[in-house]
């Protein structure tokens, strides 16, 4: 009764450590401030006329802009906008973005129901405690048969997390789970394109829709975890983790916390960003100018660089998922930003000539990788000698994004261009103040902007990319 | 480019035989039908309470209600309705059930919209033509791996009517595609409970909201169907027909005409129905009375039972997957109908003895079965002997509804406690007319029913069921 036992966890735990919390604030001033500046996105522009299309009573709001709808239809729209950009965080054990699925369920829901921050930051955390143990069961196999478990798992975290919000009980949570699992889909093929971050929105409307409906007395397979034809029998590959073994370590500790989250440097692949790490510390401890190098070799082992898809991006999108690209364009500005994956970027010529001298290449080894687990093997042959380097995962961290300050900066530099500058400080003060708010609607509602102010950020955002 | 072909064939088909337009007519009206009678159902009534939650602007009915939403949701209530009495038809190609999640798709779009009637027909048979194709490629071990063709194979044949319908081009038909790829999701373990009917109404929606956004601009892998990672080498399983020869063959004949539409007759799981033919087709050639009756035995070859999952059912929505319940009630009563699955029905002394004398057994047989593909063998023992018959696919057809007038009485039958006995012939007129009205908006409204009249037909079904 495993599917029991994950249901209690999260219907029952109330005990959510500082810490934790700390975790899930940090997350949602990240997936606000990269939703944010994500709306000037042409995708983020369609999922808008589709809400506009449905035209639903307005219970929640679309982040950065001046409109509401139901709770669902929000999700949808700022998980598409959370997740456009590719600088939203990301979970070694999901092998895939947590929270641009979590927070705008919990968000839109929360502000619906007028659920105060705690209980939203709680439902958070408890969401993103399920998707590490389903993602740790489906293993790396999931994922190299094809799907996205961003979104095939993100159903889950998010029917959790709306269940915990709309206080299912235990009966109630196991349908909800049941109902989540006829809708877990989304294919790695759609990668490189919208319906990438389709995914992530897709997640946050089918989380809420299947707690909802459960919440009413749908009924679904109420032991989807469990038995002959579970959801693992159809879904998980070879190497996945035994799900006993996991749910019997729920919170022991908290996967928000151990493995945790990791948060985007750069907006760009998060399998790239190893490799980058480690060109940023060859360059800097050996002071080697760009006109210096002769070739980069990049070494990926097996499914560490499955989502990098493109040798030889045509723009921005594709871009993003291009090993080469991402290191040509971080040798030659020695930073990767927004601005990086404009069209006038891609297109420029020294990258275009440095890509030329990049070369990627699979180190062998008996394990295969998926998401975001791995290492990356970076050789940098310079005029005056070669310099190596082997990133694992762990040696990283501290160059991602991690005390408060840097959050607060990374969320200023998104939310500014949308909002202007005293309403992002405004909203980023909300933020902060989540695990206090009697009412999350304050904090969604203060994301509210402008018609007009939308059009012009879309208008500077395209005449930017067509420069 | 086989993703290319069938955009082609799905966008650019516009001679329509008259006897495909006669059977989808024929589909309409059986879906409709069993939509309405389904809206007595509880599962009917949390989709409208959802629909009420969304509030969204009123574009499309539901029918049998007073109510309007969006087109999205007005097809998902009406998918979910159309299926939850297991009475909608099946096709032998899909594997599962056609109608019930294209009618809803492209009534509720066409209403929206004000497409006319033989627009909507056609848009019905190219995505049921989608259906058989893509359910044939991926074979019985899609099914057997646990999925339900009716929506993870709905969502394309969805996807392609509601484009047809909102005139996609063959390119951008593609995207809508790639896009219906990530959202095939639906699970066999969730046989028996309401999660089968949402099944219907989610490959509905999820049609119209993959075409919609196509037609805004929405990318998504524009060749879904080629290539290394494709859909099919994610969901398909070992014993599926080349996909190529399969698309070569669009039209050559038309689905909806061979192998057909298989109404259903008896609104219990179509894998029970063979042997429901051979048990009364033995009971009258041989003039056998219950009384006489020693025991009774159904022998169904792998998987042409999987979805009879309940040996012992305790309601009336396990009872429909129930071999030894459909058997002993038809062979009691005669007939099987709506009354047969009500609780009362379910737990009669009468049915439950005659139980005890039916055994199921598996027929040994190289190859196996999914869907409503298959045969039933039935050895019926009495006090004067021993009679047998193995009842094929295709002998049984003339024992299901076939003929117009035979329509026409199951829909009266149907519709006729939900609408009365006059607006229900006024719908059926409008619906035989389908081909030829301007605007199916004023067939989708014909069906709306006052408030009062639903809560009257809930009451009176509810007081049956408890009886």
């Amino acid at each position: 009764m495993l599917t029991q036992k994950l249901a209690e966890f999260v219907v029952q735990r109330n005990d959510v450590p500082v810490d934790v919390v700390h975790g899930a604030t940090n997350a949602l001033i990240d997936t606000v401030g990269v939703a944010l500046v994500g709306t000037r996105e042409p995708v983020a522009e369609i999922a808008w006329q589709w809400v506009e299309e449905v035209g639903a009573r307005p219970k929640a709001t679309v982040w950065g802009s001046s409109v509401r709808t139901s709770a669902g239809e929000a999700a949808f729209a700022n998980g598409i906008a959370g997740h456009v950009l590719d600088w939203d965080d990301t979970s070694p054990s999901l092998r895939g973005h947590p929270s641009t699925t979590l927070i705008p369920a919990v968000m839109a829901l929360g502000e619906a129901i007028h659920a105060p921050g705690d209980a939203m930051l709680a439902a958070y955390a408890l969401g993103f405690e399920v998707a590490g143990k389903v993602a740790k069961a489906l293993g790396n196999g999931h994922y190299t048969r094809g799907w996205h478990n961003t979104v095939t798992v993100g159903v889950f975290s998010c029917a959790a997390a709306a269940g915990r919000l709309l206080k299912l009980d235990v009966s109630t949570m196991r349908q909800a789970l049941g109902l989540a699992a006829s809708q877990s889909a989304g294919l790695l093929r759609n990668f490189g394109t919208m319906t990438k971050a389709f995914h992530a929105g897709q997640a946050a409307r089918a989380g809420i829709h299947a707690a909802w409906l459960a919440s009413r007395g749908f009924t679904a397979d109420a032991a989807i975890f469990d038995g002959k034809n579970s959801f693992f029998s159809t879904y998980a590959g070879e190497d996945g983790e035994p799900f006993a073994e996991l749910v019997s370590k729920l919170g022991q500790p908290w996967e928000v916390v151990k493995p945790g989250i990791n948060f985007k440097k750069w907006p760009c692949c998060y399998q790239i960003h190893r490799g980058i790490i480690g060109l940023m510390d060859l360059l800097e401890e050996n002071k080697i100018a760009t006109g210096e190098i002769e070739s980069i070799a990049i070494g990926f082992p097996p499914g560490s660089d499955a989502a990098l898809i493109y040798d030889d991006p045509k723009n921005g999108l594709e871009g993003k998922f291009s090993a080469q690209y991402n290191a040509a364009a971080f040798v030659l500005d020695r930073k990767l930003g927004l601005e990086s994956y404009t069209q006038a970027a891609i297109e420029r010529p020294a990258v275009r000539s440095l890509m030329s001298k990049i070369r990627r290449y699979r180190v062998p080894d008996t394990k295969s990788y998926a998401g975001t687990v791995g290492y990356t093997d970076i050789e940098l042959v310079t005029n005056r000698g070669a310099f190596k380097r082997r990133v694992q995962q762990a040696e990283t961290r501290a160059a991602w994004v991690v005390t408060d300050e840097e959050h607060n900066e990374k969320f200023l530099e998104c939310a500014t261009p949308i909002l202007g500058h005293e309403q992002a400080r405004q909203v980023l003060k909300l933020a902060r103040r989540c695990p206090g708010l009697d009412d999350v609607s304050v904090l969604a509602q203060a994301t509210t902007c402008a018609p007009d102010r939308v059009a012009t950020a879309r208008t500077a955002d395209k005449a930017k990319t067509t420069a």
